[in-house]
């Protein structure tokens, strides 16, 4: 068994973004070499998330749109976790969007079908973020 | 290390509904060999979802109930995405309900607790969808 | 390719209940002997979950907060599911904050950004409930 591991740096700068990271898996797999197994890519960073879906500007502000309703932003006093910070919106926000995606390899390619991408999605931005991928297989 | 892949399709006659798919990931899984391992299963389309739970018809109308409450399907104007297509709440709605479910392999069988059992949820049908079952171990 | 696994037992004398299990689930990794590869963790029931996330009341406080509000326990009438049983929205908690977390292990450790610890969060207690552990890698 073989595995492989690198980290992705990602800044925003804005509180709420995404960010197509489908490109940079595909080249760490290349790189690991690994043709048959699992890639897991997650957030290391409990306020934003690792996602799979469409590459579609009108569903990403549907997104965003959706978050906000389900878990507002404003007013900070509403969030118990908020005083010394402003993010607890973020930390829920990310449970909808999930923390990580698991993916097959197959021949040496991400198993997707053919318009699935995967997303970075922030929820607590301008400050450096990573994003783990780590490749298991042969 | 051992791998084995099988896709799943599935064709519903409705928007939405709910299919028990235990019993041919249990198949796929005897069809690999692999006794210790895991086993990712995952919708390959961002409309419909994989998730464990209980098979209790009763539970399954509150999902139902409970998704058109946090993502509604109508009016179809209020998402950006809907323009030609109409099925930005099915995105919204696999969020809820999630992509995949990965589960360990021991000793030969899905080693979940005795009542859970593993569904695809349909947002967007009648039309071919697709399920991937990836298998690793040995 | 080797694997492990370990079941952990857990029963909370409330209904609701947040349990930090990261010191658990690293002795289970460290009798494991593996030191690279994955680690699944999962919510042996459908009505907890395991997640990743700060240990932090106040934070715990909001996310209690917040899944009243998205998925209330009551009146039980509202769910289908309730007769016998009064546990309908454990199952729509439970879905908002995920089955499982799969962690990827790097020199033996596991592989979080350093404030991130694992969660039991329980949704219908006061019964005996199991957490899966299972290692693979070498």
């Amino acid at each position: 068994m073989k595995s492989f591991r690198k980290e992705l740096m990602i800044q925003l700068p804005s509180r709420r973004g995404l960010v197509n990271i489908t490109g940079k898996v595909d080249q760490a797999l290349k790189q690991s070499g690994i043709r048959e197994g699992l890639i897991l890519v997650n957030a290391m960073d409990p306020t934003s998330s690792i996602f799979v879906s469409d590459d579609e500007s009108g569903l990403h502000q549907d997104f965003e749109t959706w978050l906000e309703q389900l878990a507002p932003e404003k007013p900070y006093e509403q969030y118990c976790h908020n005083g010394r910070c402003n993010n607890a919106d973020a930390y829920l926000k990310r449970q909808l969007m999930g923390r990580e995606a698991v993916i097959a390899i197959t021949d040496g390619y991400l198993d997707l079908q053919r318009w699935e991408q995967i997303f970075y999605f922030e929820f607590d931005g301008m400050k450096e973020k990573h994003v783990l991928i780590k490749v298991i297989g042969e």
